[in-house]
């Protein structure tokens, strides 16, 4: 590896300062980079660690004083967080897989594969699957019967396409990924406890203790495109119609979303993200790590929550939200308050009741 | 496919009313419904959106004005959405999977496998296995040394049954699920920081810092009849005796189960739901998404807990609960009003104090 | 198998008591245990189930009055649960796995196997990757391109080792693990919602929907010695730098640890944990089940969270936190209470209003 300066912000349409000629070998943080890194400081932050480090080019903000921080060459950009996204795909080495279909792979005579398709080692293709020209299927994946793929997916190892799941262009499936598991849907002969507890919000009342009959899912998973999953994460099948996962979605580690969800496109679900069965989200819902989401629910478009917000009712469009339960992010941050002097709150009211109680007698 | 609303009807033991030879091609949500579609409006607030597809034929409930909706036919039941069960296993075209052992199978010498056993692609079945007879392992799923499943069970892709596990019939599991990981067992050489916690309950003392050595999971997992898990959910193995799942139990998506736990029949975890080692689960026990259950306590039978429930200590047979911690389902409600006026609360109390102080100075 | 009660007291550096040459085939615990049984009896509470069961020999602790427990011989420890390590990795009887390199095995060319590896079935080494004398990598693992394994590793079946990992000595992967997945980091072309929030605490301003570019991960993860990962369990790569894993760190099934994370030494994160990006923790920290951390803070040396934990904010050394949102456990215990009774202080709250309202008016 080697560029030149000028190379990589040609490359992300940025501004050089300096020598353009100088020639890097990678990027570093700051205090890690050599005199070949180009060093990331595109905040003063991360600009103070530059003199623990031994970097002679940095990739700065809009109107940093490169000179004075003693480099010899910047790359400079508005937002350079928005260019390292092309800077890091311009650089990254990707997973190094051959390209072709490897001979250990099980590919289905019925499976139609696009031009240029790579199949990793020992993965199986399914009957009547389809996977769109340029996609990478990686090593120990499974695509499921009938299952298409678009064009220019790229699927890292162990991970499961289940049947007749339809996903779009430019889908990228971290390892270990579940998409078409069986919805989890079970009845009971008569009325179970589950329901009875729903209606009465707290008795379960005399339902008999039964055991489930499971439900079948016939509905498959539908992915847009540019849709993105991380490692472990899984999307279950529709009961009778599919479960929905809108362009630009992009999802993060074991995250879980239930069957019959409908997710809108650009939505962002930060790990541990769990939605349960027929919930609707809009377009760019923000789901910070660890927040659930109640069944059968709708969350409206533009709604950000915070870390580990539990959401047990509709949210309407716009909302930003927090805790548990779920509330305004404002609302929680008072109680969040009110909570850690809830002590002194019962002191000052049993104070307050003794000074009554005594006024009242002294009366 | 093609079938008539009698087939189906025969099928689930419903009745048909209506035109009974009319041919349907398969299900859908009443708005997607096309002629040959079977809608499934199971309740009122579903059969709303008839009018929205062009179904001729409902799955209805006992007593709908099936020709007051326009239909041709319709299949009427007392608890339509139980027999969504039969209705559904009808019409499931499964994983569409060859029938029979597959040559990239690597199948142990000493491993036993039953009539009528299908097993799937790249899967691996170990030193003395055994599968009962009519049992499916799917792709690239693992069955392993000494391990043991009963008839009839079905393994999607991916699946990992470790060594000595004993599973009994009809046993489903969706991708990527681990049964039979070491159990998370540590421990220190002197007393640990977290032996202290637990004493003090919030004083760490002077609990060195130390190394966690390993105890071995000598143990392994032993699942009854009928039992489910979701994709990529996990139990661990016990650590002298087997950790136990009673028959019937359904586990959702990304569950964890400890070492040593032990469920009853006819549980529910939804998905996301953790429970600690040693903790014991009674019977009919349905715990709901992101339910995290303490270590070494237990959970008495018919309990339910709502979403998000973190249960800090043992729950009597047949509560209903809710929060974080755990409290009764009402006492949580009635908590999370409480919340949402916490700030008012303060304000008020601050309005008293000054009251009273006032009152007490002009006395 | 069959041991005498002085072998393994032997191989445990633990004394015995009473008959040294009596033979057993196992251990168990007390109320299972047979004639031919070591009953595992390690404190009181144990051994009272020993009249449940036929043992003869127990392990016990110090001073136990093994003889009026009508046992023949005994074991006994000043702190049995540490020797319950050594004892445990005496009888565990491992995964049953054949040594050397299955015929299935994908290696490619490049790779460089230590002395004495063992590569199960159907596992595929990537290009450039290492791996250490006498390490195992089960059935169906994967370990990619140029990543280096450590010497006596052991990864359980369908385990996944990323590209340009690097893994110490005796680490352990449980049967799904996925290290080295790509990092959850995407931008806008201008200020999104979040990066509002994060500044606004609750209002997301005018911030437009747009779509989400990713970071790439350029990173990779770095892991210590004798680290263990649970079943299922994931850590992302970093963007510029490697994820960092500190040795002796111990994580439970279901763990995510996100990318740029920095994890100290001989750490305890438990099932569920979930640790967002860029936040560094320090050594010895305990983190109970289902403990979220935020991104972007710090954790101190030996800090201790209870179940389910939510952390917001930086936590200074040594503290023991619970709750949501993270207090000192005291404190939290406080507010647990606090809850409890809720709705009586918000009853004798509304009674003083009116009692201090009368008194004004009779004034």
């Amino acid at each position: 590896m080697g560029y030149t300066i000028k190379q990589i912000a040609n490359a992300l349409g940025a501004d050089v300062l300096g020598n353009a000629d100088l020639v890097v070998e990678g990027v570093s943080e700051p205090a890690d980079a050599s005199r070949e890194h180009l060093a990331m400081a595109m905040k003063p932050k991360f600009a103070e660690d530059l003199p623990k480090g031994a970097a002679r080019a940095a990739f700065l903000w809009d109107g940093a004083d490169w000179q004075g921080m003693g480099l010899e060459a910047a790359i400079v950009a508005h937002r350079p967080r928005y260019l390292m996204s092309g800077l890091t795909a311009f650089l990254d080495p990707g997973q190094g897989w051959d390209e072709g279909i490897h001979s250990t792979a099980v590919i289905h005579d019925t499976a139609q594969l696009g031009e240029g398709v790579t199949v990793g080692p020992l993965a199986v293709i399914g009957a009547g699957a389809v996977v769109g020209a340029h996609s990478v299927i990686g090593p120990q994946s499974y695509v499921g019967t009938e299952a298409t793929l678009g064009e220019d997916c790229f699927l890292r190892e162990g991970v499961k396409i289940g049947s007749r799941c339809v996903i779009g262009n430019r889908f990228i499936a971290q390892p270990g990924v579940a998409v078409g598991g069986d919805g989890f849907s079970y009845v009971t002969p008569e009325k179970s406890a589950v329901e009875q507890v729903r209606k009465t919000l707290g008795d379960r009342g005399e339902a008999a203790a039964q055991s489930w009959t499971r439900i079948h899912s016939l509905g498959a998973v539908e992915i847009g495109d540019d849709v993105e999953m991380g490692a472990n994460s899984t999307v279950d099948k529709g009961t009778i119609r599919n479960t929905r996962i809108g362009s630009g979605t992009k999802i993060d580690n074991l995250v879980m979303i239930g069957h019959n969800v409908e997710v809108g496109t650009d939505c962002l679900f930060c790990s541990m993200v769990g939605i349960s069965g027929s919930t609707k989200i809009g377009k760019n819902v923000v789901l910070a790590g660890q927040t659930g989401v109640n069944d059968n629910i709708f969350i409206g478009d533009n709604v950000v929550t915070g870390g580990a917000t539990k959401v047990f009712s509709n949210i309407p469009a716009g909302r930003v939200m927090l805790g548990h339960p779920a509330m305004k992010m404002e609302t929680t941050m008072e109680v969040f308050k009110g909570l850690r002097r809830l002590k002194r709150l019962y002191d000052d009211v049993a104070e307050l009741k003794k000074t009554v109680l005594n006024q009242k007698q002294s009366d």
